[in-house]
């Protein structure tokens, strides 16, 4: 490229004079302002009060124009800079401080963390597809505001209602990221992938699907990176959606949870168990006024990180809940079980007067009796306290949740809660036996009819598994246990024995790629055989091909086992043959 | 939820309230504006003329006012629908007619396009892994000015080059899309996956690594979606950094693309090799003015789309060509051929009296060389009208062109380019022998040290495979073949042959499940046995279980191989094993 150097100096010079020229300009303006002729023509005291006016008004629209200006500099400098760049050498930035970084809250994953997160993805995706699950995919972001506006409301509402289901209206709508008016669109980047499944649904007319959908969202939460939680993360959904019988999808999202936990072998865990009908006819049976239940449910969320007498405490003191109705609660909220717990609260006299109570009861029963047939009784838990926030939830709610390991001291037992489906799920400080939860879900029925013209309801059960909590586990599993995960997965290093066999080497890997052998070798000319072996060790690979000329004159190769350092002499003819039978064995 | 519908109904009218106190305030804003007490200081003309520019200012603001007002009032009553939406039923904006669609230029996959997607994308992977590739990703968005501000400049650079990199630098800008300034980073999302390459390969000081990342970029073009042109859409990248003898790597990328190309098999191609520092010497021997190699190359680059004759008018007319040098450029980029082709341009007495052609040739010989030995011969065709644009490149460039299938009459001839690496790889209207591009890549060997504060240079080449034209090609075969691609895995349906067996389905399953098999059943009590095979059909589900109270007294299920309807009678306590030998035939 130097030949085009001048061209490019030429570039860099006018890119120059037009940022001597910004530069130049913003000096002017900021030099104290010449009076106008409007201005001049006034010396009255009305008169000095319009200009002390109009100078306030000049000097807010000035503020502007030079924070714009600063701007427009920054961005011309820049691209002097790139310009400079492109002839490479001492043209470069070289004697620049900078700093490269990811945006806050993100990361770059190397191929180490990459390994381990496409290890637990694919095991997660078998799961998904032993129970016929689909693939689907959709934009990174979503429609804000189109420019053509039949859909304006509608695609505002789509956002709205993530605030509004995410509990986070009013609080902080900025959790949302926005993309910048370019012209046409208004856009957000996706925020779950739950509302984008059921826009996806309601926009095709699709009225039944078993889909998956692993993503990344976006969220611009306060990150706390230390401890897993970051602005741009995985979900991991599966969700079955269609107008069938009780409880049939529902008790098989459940032993998806538990058969992604099982193949993950992260540890012993629990799947707690309710029904938000239930949770409403036990607040109504123990005298919650209507108007409290979000807040009083909200509060038995916290349950999982707080004692009874925090949670119980800001129901009275925050919340206003008279005392006696609150240990009404507290006696329900502490119970769990199985179908023995079911059957007790049905002969419950102030939950049976109940209807809601005794349908989410009825739900339950039939819910653990599939369970039981899917061989998950010492699985699942029927817990009273887990409540999953307020979110689009309108039947079954189910949480995965890891026990604490007691013999691993570093274990993530604080771990910090990582957002999934809208809220935390896992919190710090669970009480003892818990890690955090792992895995969440339950049924939202009314979630598409919201996005249907006319307002066409498609049920819906699903499961989100919390994967970026299973990766800090394994994350700190690796890292403790001082294993070197491979982040490659070449099957054999082609090297040279001495110098001048690189073409050699060529016509090797070749034989081995053309019978889809994964393998590499140097790629310099005459590396020495050192360096090589050393590079196999490093790089775990299992099997190495050693060239030397007196071998090749008779037609036969070294193979060498990395691990042992024994070394067979092996015909050329018969290298990819061998190779395969020793990976198998 | 129905028990907290008073809390909703709670604030719906708050939220109403709030709506109708944003719209009562515009309404009051839009009238007339009354006269103010400094307006009515004045009746004399000089009064009259201040008022008159006070007024002007004054509409300016008010319309930007009234605008940000009426994007406020958007959002409330979005947030209204929303909250009438969560209570569902008739409270939901149900009578309102809306479209749903996805932004611009994007599109949901649906499992049909998931299936093939990700067909292609694992036969990508497995000869990225054969060739000791190791996964990386970046985040979607990237730094474009941070907050804190010694990094802005070059991170501003960062993203000003890629403008300058793709040619687009004062043409059209807003190619990039940026996200809303929230306080605190600007970012702006990643446009291609080479520079947030080269940044990570700075940013963490790695001066060797042969990675793979697939992932989706953003370009805001003018989409032209029924010809595969997206603005988001996947990109499938394999590089090798380091230092390195000349031309191992490069031909090695070489025989990634035609083991990609010949693994797809999506039709006879060609690899088109070139050299960048024989095209700079090449232009210098024609009597080029080193000013204009760049927009001459840009010319040799339409070369795959237009006639030599148009492309030469453009030389000559638009760029003042001289139309003798214009001759002698058309005598060389005419030329295509193998080894014998460098042998005679190496004795070729103008090419050999400059330095750097002999350079680029001396190269392309070692090139293919190595392609010889890696057997390659029939597929590369050294080509000197490949110029691939004025990007990052610095030595070889590559680009892999499916050949026209004659007998196919709706082939995608005519499909338009394809953006890749910043540039379009496949032109609209090839000329016969040639559907397009479907990879494309070379050598770039500055880039990384753009981004390196001591300008650290880390020698790169790399291969891009074209997805998207791709997919294109296969979406387009498939419909033509009227083939159904089976979009999930399903191995065993599970059916009842009459009422009453659901309990005795999930035991089956859960068997099922627990051996590893995948398999599914109807989420109703009592399907009907039609509808349940009609099922296994449609969905091309290879194998059925028909349970039946009669069978299941003796231990037993049907087993039907539903395309042969063949049953078979097979104990419970074998079936897994007996599915698993089925499935194997």
């Amino acid at each position: 490229m130097s030949d085009t150097r001048e061209q490019i100096l030429e570039q860099i010079k006018l890119q120059g004079d037009l940022v001597r020229q910004l530069k130049a300009s913003k000096e002017s303006k900021e030099k104290p302002l010449a009076p106008s002729s409007v201005e001049r023509a006034f010396s009255t005291t009305v008169g000095q009060q319009v200009k002390a006016q109009q100078q306030q008004q000049q000097l807010l629209q000035e503020q502007q124009q030079q924070q714009q200006q600063m701007h427009k500099i920054d961005e011309e400098v820049a691209r002097l800079l790139a310009l400079k760049a492109t002839l490479g050498g001492d043209a470069a930035p070289a004697n620049q401080k900078f700093t490269l970084k990811t945006p806050k809250g993100t990361r770059d994953y190397a191929p180490q963390q990459m390994t381990l997160r496409q290890g637990v993805l694919d095991k997660i995706i078998q799961v998904f597809k032993r129970h016929g699950g689909e693939a689907i995919d959709t934009p990174v972001f979503e429609l804000k505001v189109s420019g053509q506006s039949p859909t304006k409301l509608i695609l505002l509402t789509l956002i709205a209602m993530q605030e509004v289901l995410t509990g986070k209206y009013g609080e902080d709508s900025k959790l949302i990221y926005d993309l910048k008016d370019q012209g046409g669109e208004i856009l957000s980047m996706r925020y779950d992938l739950t509302v984008p499944l059921a826009r996806y649904l309601a926009m095709n007319k699709i009225s039944s699907i078993k889909r998956y959908h692993i993503a990344k969202v976006y969220r611009r939460d306060n990150p706390a990176m230390t401890r897993g939680r970051y602005r741009e993360f995985y979900q991991c959904d599966f969700d079955i959606a269609g107008t069938y019988d009780p409880m049939l999808a529902d008790a098989e999202c459940v032993k998806i949870v538990a058969e992604v936990l099982d193949t993950l072998d992260i540890g012993d865990y629990v799947i707690k168990l309710n029904h938000r009908q239930l949770l409403d006819g036990m607040f109504e049976a123990c005298g919650v006024p209507a108007k409290d239940f979000r807040a009083i449910c909200s509060a038995v969320d916290k349950l999982d990180k707080s004692p009874w007498q925090d949670v119980r405490k800001e129901m009275v003191e925050e919340k206003g809940l008279n005392g006696a109705v609150a240990d009404q609660i507290g006696e329900y909220v502490r119970l769990s079980g199985g179908k023995e717990l079911v059957a007790q609260l049905l002969a419950d006299p102030k939950l049976k007067a109940v209807p809601n109570a005794v349908k989410g009861l009825e739900g339950m029963q039939l819910l653990l009796n599939y369970c039981a047939l899917f061989n998950l009784d010492s699985r699942v838990s029927f817990d009273l306290s887990l409540a999953r926030g307020l979110d689009y939830y309108t039947g079954v709610i189910y949480e995965g949740v890891l026990k604490a390991d007691p013999t691993a001291a570093g274990s993530p037992a604080k771990a910090s809660p990582v957002l999934e489906n809208g809220k935390a799920i896992a919190g710090g400080d669970q009480g003892a036996g818990t890690v955090g939860s792992v895995a969440g879900g339950g049924r939202y029925d009314n979630l598409v009819g919201m996005f249907d013209a006319r307002g066409k309801a498609v049920p819906c059960v699903g499961v989100s598994i919390g994967v970026e909590r299973i990766f800090a586990v394994l994350e700190a599993k690796f890292a403790a246990s001082n294993v070197k995960l491979r982040t490659n997965d070449v099957e054999v290093y082609v090297a040279s024995a001495h110098k001048g066999l690189h073409e050699q080497r060529l016509r090797v890997l070749n034989q081995l790629w053309d019978a889809g052998i994964k393998a590499e070798h140097s790629y310099k000319l005459n590396p020495k055989l050192l360096a090589q072996l050393q590079h196999c060790e490093e790089h775990q690979i299992p099997l190495a091909i050693v060239l030397g000329d007196a071998e090749l004159a008779q037609g036969v190769v070294k193979l060498r086992e990395v691990s042992t350092r024994q070394e067979a002499t092996v015909p050329l003819t018969e290298l990819a043959a061998e190779i395969r039978s020793r990976l198998k064995a």
